[in-house]
C-alpha cells in the first residue's frame, strides 16, 4: 500500500495538469508538469522573417496609447488594428497615428469580444497587448491560437496555471511570447549587462531589482480599478517583473542556471488598508492583503542570490533598485548610476576608514561605459530618446522586437522569460501565506535550463 | 504513550536550559527557556549612582585602543586598567592615554589569563570589552560575575546559548551588559529615530540596514586570524549588529514590538572562497562557509518588516543601507543621506513621471534634521565631532554610557538589544542550513516585549 502511494506520488508530480505544490521536506514544492507530446522546447526558437510586421495593439489606456504613439517610428513595423472595451479610446488612438504621421489603423475592435476579432484576423503578424493584467494570458492565449505571435506587458501572468498556459500554447503553437520587460532595455542595465559578459564584475554573486513606486497619483487611472482590485485581494510580490527581469539576465537564468526557491515577506497593509478605507469607505474593505512593502529573497541552482521588492502605497522616490555584486565589481542604480570595479588596491588603510572603496567618479563611468554600450544601443540611441518612453528603453524594446520578427531571429525574452518572471507573483504569495515557507520553483523549460549558454541579443548576418 | 511524550515536549520549551530548537508546523521554533528563580526582569533596570566611573578596557587592538584615546574627554570616568594578551600594546595605550592629557591606567594586565585579575579587582565599575567575537560573552560573564558592568563590542555573542548566558547573568547579577552598537548613535539615524517618535514617517513599516564593507584591506589586522577563523567556519550573518541595532530602535523592538521570524539565504563563497586560498594556500580550506553575500528577512509580531545584509568580500563602496520606510516618509542613508516626506500633493502625474515623488533638497533636508535633532546630542556634537571615532557616533555613545552610569539611570541598550541583535548569528546560521526555513526567534524578554513604550534616551532631572 505504502508503496503503491509512493507510485502514485511520483506519477503525480510529472501528470502534465498538475499545476501545484505539496509540501515535502519542510518546503512548498511546485510541481513540474511533464511536457504533452505535441509540443516542443521554444529555446532559441526563430520563426520565420517576416518582411513587414502588421501589429494589432489590444488595450488602449495610458499604456497602449504611448505604444501606438512608438510604432510610427519603426521601420518595418506597421499598426494595423486597435482594440479596446472602449470606442472613444480607439479613436484616439488613431488620432495618435496620424499626428505622428502614420496611416490609421486599417481595423477597429472594441467590446468585451472585440479582442477576439482582432486575433480571429489572418492579416495581422504580431498581438500587443496592454490590457489589465487579469486579461494578459487569457487574450495572449487566444492570439497564440490563432497563430499570432504575442508580447504582453507586464506581468504576463498571474497565477502558476496561467504560467504554464502560456508555455504550452507557445511551444504547441510555435509563436513567440514575450513579454514587454522594458526595464531592460534600460540604458544602464544594458550596459552593466555588457560589462558583465565581458568579465568586468568576475562572477556576478548577488543581485537586486525593485519596484519601489507610490502610486499615489496614478489609482485613478486604471480602467475599472484592475490593479487596486488585484491589490487589495492579494499578498506577495505582485508587480514583479520590472526589479527580476534584468538581474535574472545578469545571472544567465534558464540559460546556465535556473531560479531554485524563494522565500518572501510583507507587511500588514498599513497604508493600503488607510488608502482602501479613503477609496471605497471605512469597513468596505475588511482586510486589505498586499503588504505595503513585500520582499523576496531567491537563490539559484549556481548558488547566487536575488532581492526583490515592491512597495507602491507608501511615500517614496521612485526606485528600481538595480544592483550587481560580482567578485570584481558592483554597480547600483538607484539614487544614483553608480559602478565600482576593482578594488585589489585597497591595502593598509585605517581601520576606520570607510571610504577606501568609492564609487568611480562620475567621468569615469561615463567614460567607461560608453566603451561598453553594446552596438545595438549604439546605433539607436539617439532615435530612442527621441521618441522616448520612460526615456527610451520603451522604444529600444518595440525596436529589437520587430527587429528580431523581421530578420527570423529569436527574441531577446522567451516564453521562459515571461512565466519564470511572472511566477513571483503566485509563488510570493504562496510563501507568505505560509509564513515565508521556501518555495522550490518549478522548471518552466522542464529540464534544458543549462542548454543556453546567457543572453544573447540576435543579430542579422 | 503518546501524551506523556506530549508532556515531556511541553515541558522540554520551558526547561531553563534548553537553549535549542525544533521543527514544527514546518518551521524552526526556538525554545524561550523559563526564567529561574533568582533572576528579574533588567528592563528598565538603573544601577546606583556612580560618582566617577573607573573602567577598565579589555583588548587593546584597534578597536580598544581608539576606545582609550576617547576616554580622556568624558569628564566622569577614569581608565584605571588595561588589559591585553601582549603587554606591548598595554604599554601602547599607557602612550595613547598620556599623549590624551590623561594619567597612566593605575593596573595593566596581559596574557590569556589577565582579564581575569582585572575583572576580579574590587576599584574597577565597568569593564569595556574590544576583544576577538570568540571572547565576548565569556569575559562578559566573568566581569558581571565579579560585579561589574560590562560594555561590550558587536556581536556580543555568537550563539543561543551565549545570549542566554548574558541575559541570565545580567538578570542575576544585576550588572548591566551593554553592546556598543556605535551605529545607533551615528548623527543621520539618531535624528530619523527622533523625526521617528514625533510622527514625521507616520507608521514605520519596513526597515532596512546592511553591513556590506569590502575588508580587503583590514584582514591582516584581526589579531591571530580570528576573523577570518570565524567567518570560513560559518554561514549565516555573522556580523549582524550595525544593519539590525538602529532600525531595532526605530520599530520598538522588545519596546512595544517583537521579532518574530526571520528567513535568511546566502550566495555560495565564490570570492571568500578564492580569498582564504590566496590566504591559506589552494586546499587548506576546502569550503569556506560564508557566504559572499547574506541576507536576511525578518517579520516583527506588529507585522513590520526588516531587511539585513551581509557582504564583507567583494569589492563595493562601505553602505550600512539604513533605510526607513513609512506611511507619511521615508529616508535612506547611503549611498547618499535622503529624506522625502509627505507626498498628498502628488495628483494628476503624467503615467510615466517617474520623478513624481522626489527626495527633499539637501538644504531642506539640513534644515529640518537641524530641527529634530535630539537635544542631547545638540549638547555634545562638537565636542564629539572633534574627538571623533567613525565621525563622532563612537564618542557619543561611550558618553551616554558614562553619563547614565553615573547619573544612574537606564542605558540607552540593554541586555535584551545585546541578545536579539547578536542572536542573528546563529539564527541565520540555523535557517540558511535548512535552505532558508523560517526560524521562530526566541523572546529574551521571556512575554515582557511589549511591557516597555519606545526607546528613550534617559536624562537626568
Amino acid at each position: 500500500m505504502l508503496a503503491a502511494l509512493a507510485i502514485l506520488a511520483a506519477f503525480a508530480c510529472t501528470n502534465a495538469d498538475d499545476y501545484g505544490y505539496r509540501i515535502k521536506d519542510n518546503k512548498i514544492v511546485y510541481n513540474t508538469p511533464a511536457r504533452p507530446a505535441d509540443q516542443q522546447s521554444m529555446l532559441g526558437f526563430a520563426a520565420e522573417p517576416i518582411e513587414h510586421v502588421r501589429v494589432g495593439i489590444v488595450g488602449l489606456g495610458d499604456r497602449g496609447s504611448d505604444a501606438v504613439r512608438r510604432f510610427p517610428y519603426i521601420e518595418d513595423a506597421t499598426v494595423v488594428a486597435l482594440c479596446d472595451l472602449y470606442p472613444d479610446r480607439v479613436e484616439r488612438a488613431q488620432g495618435i497615428l496620424e499626428s505622428n504621421g502614420a496611416p490609421r489603423a486599417q481595423y477597429e475592435f472594441s467590446g468585451e469580444e472585440g479582442y477576439k476579432q482582432l486575433c480571429e484576423r489572418e492579416d495581422i503578424d504580431l498581438v500587443y497587448l496592454a490590457v489589465p493584467w487579469q486579461l494578459h494570458t487569457p487574450i495572449a492565449v487566444y492570439a497564440m491560437e490563432h497563430g499570432k505571435h504575442v508580447a504582453i506587458e507586464v506581468p504576463a501572468a498571474t497565477s502558476i496555471k496561467e504560467c504554464w498556459d502560456l508555455v504550452n500554447t507557445s511551444e504547441r503553437t510555435r509563436r513567440h511570447c514575450m513579454m514587454l520587460e522594458n526595464c531592460c532595455y534600460d540604458f544602464f542595465e544594458l550596459t552593466c549587462l555588457n560589462m558583465i559578459q565581458h568579465g568586468l564584475f568576475g562572477e556576478v554573486v548577488h543581485v537586486e531589482g525593485s519596484y519601489c513606486h507610490n502610486l499615489e497619483p496614478y489609482w485613478d487611472g486604471y480602467q475599472g480599478d484592475w490593479r487596486m482590485t488585484y491589490n487589495k485581494a492579494h499578498h506577495g510580490d505582485v508587480y514583479p517583473t520590472h526589479g527580476i527581469g534584468p538581474v535574472c539576465q545578469d545571472l544567465n537564468i534558464h540559460r546556465g542556471d535556473k531560479m531554485d526557491y524563494l522565500v518572501a515577506i510583507d507587511t500588514d497593509a498599513f497604508a493600503g488598508q488607510d488608502k482602501a478605507d479613503e477609496r471605497y469607505g471605512k469597513g468596505a474593505v475588511p482586510k486589505y492583503a498586499n503588504g505595503d512593502n513585500t520582499s523576496t529573497l531567491i537563490r539559484t541552482r549556481k548558488g547566487k542570490t536575488i532581492l526583490v521588492e515592491h512597495s507602491v502605497v507608501t511615500p517614496q522616490p521612485y526606485s528600481r533598485m538595480y544592483q550587481v555584486q560580482g567578485t570584481k565589481g558592483y554597480a547600483n542604480k538607484y539614487p544614483n548610476e553608480g559602478l565600482a570595479l576593482g578594488g585589489s588596491q585597497l591595502k593598509d588603510v585605517a581601520y576606520d576608514n570607510l571610504d577606501a572603496e568609492e564609487y568611480m567618479s562620475d567621468a569615469e563611468r561615463d567614460a567607461i561605459m560608453e566603451q561598453y554600450k553594446f552596438p545595438f544601443v549604439t546605433e539607436i540611441e539617439e532615435l530612442a530618446r527621441k521618441v522616448g518612453g520612460h526615456g527610451g528603453m520603451d522604444f529600444i524594446m518595440d525596436y529589437r522586437l520587430i527587429y528580431c520578427l523581421h530578420n527570423g531571429l529569436p527574441l531577446d525574452q522567451d516564453v521562459y522569460d515571461a512565466a519564470e518572471w511572472s511566477s513571483l507573483v503566485e509563488l510570493t504569495e504562496v510563501s507568505i501565506n505560509h509564513r515565508s515557507m521556501p518555495v522550490v520553483m518549478p522548471d518552466f523549460t522542464r529540464g534544458e535550463w543549462n542548454k543556453l549558454d546567457g543572453i544573447k541579443f540576435a543579430l542579422k548576418d
